[in-house]
């Protein structure tokens, strides 16, 4: 890799097979940094374990299959660094210096692990409590789930994270962190990271909530042509809407014509508008043509992961040469760290 | 190692050069466990981070200085395993995983956390507020010392860990957090570490207060004679007795019959005794016979200290092989508690 190019940091938690809302707002723009960017991808297993620890059965299955949906969406494995973050042990040392001048009321003014919180404690409302493992209490670890994440970032000493609006205060504490780095250790040494915004729009789900596994409402990159279909069927879309001359608001079609808008083009979300509106186009055959530009859409990507899905072989290959990769450059960073920090050296 | 040794694990933070209170205390006993133990006994530099994460400057010195001290108190490499923490990157993996499955307040009833965060307070108030670095406030990492001390433990898998009386609460987390994750994972992998109960006498300084380097009233393995007994004639006597001639009163007298009583044998402490009661030994002269004690109690390990003082590199290669036996072993024990946990491996 050419030196002038700067370093992006960004990952994914493995829980399971990736949708459509994951490929279009993250993987997308993730293809398109690898050109002009070195880019660590991360499988982030110990992220996935500050909410999931007692949930492992199916960590190695899931590593696999996020891997293979990267693969597919087109992250290149010969140019960007596709590598577990269990593998980079450096990542875990790197945290332990952070943690130790991360002040506690740092950590526990980040956003979204009060999101977390409120998620966790939601969960263990709802479930009997189960003793002595309390699945669904706050840890220590997940507490610091922020300073492991500027870990993650700082162990590449990546000056760019990928992110949405939404997350642009998380890496507020990553730079606050890698800051106070340079200012107590005299050096410039750390970037501080800053967020490379995407505008990619934001996919809902079927039912009009938010995208996500465990709510059931999500259209997987894995999916066949068949199960989009039928899933698309089942999609809202005007509400006000009863019978089929009834003429809609594609305006207020809040899945089905918001689909439109991201997978059409010009032509079609015109034409839609227009017949929906004057009430000459049902939802039913709307969204037939809908699933069909859908599976069009993701036509090769598929294609592709079902050729990957012969060959695990091969996605282990890919995560074993950029996990290896990925620890010798986490390696090279943490010398200088312990350098820098005047730490014991054989 | 034959088998059937049981697993000893203890450890020190680099802070200087040690009194004769960290041999009488710990030391000492340190080196009756090598026969019958297999024993790991670090010098915790991730420890000292946890409150002096600015003051890295001599740690390297601090570093060498302990291994001095211990090898000179007679902990044998031959027979014992001296390592320096941070050479051993595992401990900080297992810390990872253990954080996860640690609840957030097991960590907060921490009782020492709760005198350190008071010691840190107050330095804190006594000292001119610095920013951003603020020296004295409490860490990520400060907070989490009870679990990175569990890893030190764990990482070993050791049964035992000797200590004082005051610190048999400390091993409680460690026991929680092993049986925690022994019932999470299915497992009976990890020992709860018991505590090995030492009756050492607790040496005060020369003030009277708890001996410490921090509070200038402690007596160095590393001190000449001289020094030493310099140092005694500043001990704390009856503080009821003013003149020569006055009766003395051996109990009441804080610092230099208590140093009496455990470094004299029967036939001196009586005489002692005797005398000091009826008011025929003035405090001086029992002091410098006091100091003479001393000065013959540490005769050897002195020497052997100078001798050691001399061949630094032979310190920096004990540390070596200590740290990369150390290093060969938390490896074995992390690979196994990765597929306890069922992590991905390549």
């Amino acid at each position: 890799m050419p030196e002038n190019k700067k370093t992006i940091m960004s990952g994914m938690r493995p829980t399971g097979k990736l949708h459509i809302g994951h490929y279009m707002g993250v993987l997308k723009n993730w293809v398109e940094l690898q050109n002009d960017y070195d880019c660590y991808y991360a499988i982030a297993d110990w992220h996935a374990l500050t909410t999931k620890y007692d949930e492992t059965e199916e960590l190695n299955k899931h590593i696999i299959d996020v891997a293979t949906d990267w693969i597919a969406s087109g992250i290149n494995p010969e140019e960007s660094t596709i590598y577990v973050q269990s593998l980079i042990p450096q990542i875990a040392e790197l945290h332990v210096y952070l943690s130790m001048i991360t002040p506690h009321n740092w950590v526990e003014r980040d956003p979204a692990l009060k999101d977390m919180v409120q998620i966790l404690n939601k969960k263990t409302d709802e479930q009997e409590p189960k003793e002595p493992a309390q699945s669904g209490v706050v840890t220590y670890g997940l507490l610091g789930y922020p300073v492991l994440q500027s870990a993650d970032i700082m162990i590449f000493n990546a000056s760019l994270v990928p992110v949405g609006k939404d997350q642009v205060a998380h890496l507020e504490l990553s730079r606050d962190i890698a800051r106070k780095f340079n200012y107590i250790y005299k050096t410039d040494y750390f970037n501080e990271p800053q967020p490379k915004l995407t505008h990619a729009p934001l996919l809902k789900g079927i039912d009009g909530q938010k995208m996500g596994k465990s709510f059931n409402n999500d259209i997987k990159l894995s999916d066949t042509d068949k199960i989009t279909t039928k899933k698309i069927m089942r999609a809202i879309t005007d509400r006000s809407r009863i019978k089929r001359t009834d003429p809609g608001h594609p305006d207020e079609c809040e899945v089905v014509y918001e689909y439109y808008s991201v997978f059409a083009d010009e032509d079609i979300k015109d034409t839609v508008r227009k017949e929906c509106s004057a009430g000459t186009r049902g939802c039913k055959d709307c969204k037939i043509e809908l699933a069909n530009l859908l599976n069009d859409h993701f036509k090769d990507i598929r294609a592709k992961r079902l050729e990957l899905e012969q060959d695990t072989d091969y996605i282990k290959q890919v995560i074993s040469e950029g996990s290896k990769k990925a620890k010798q450059r986490a390696a090279e960073v943490l010398e200088e760290v312990k350098d820098v920090m005047k730490l014991y050296k054989i």
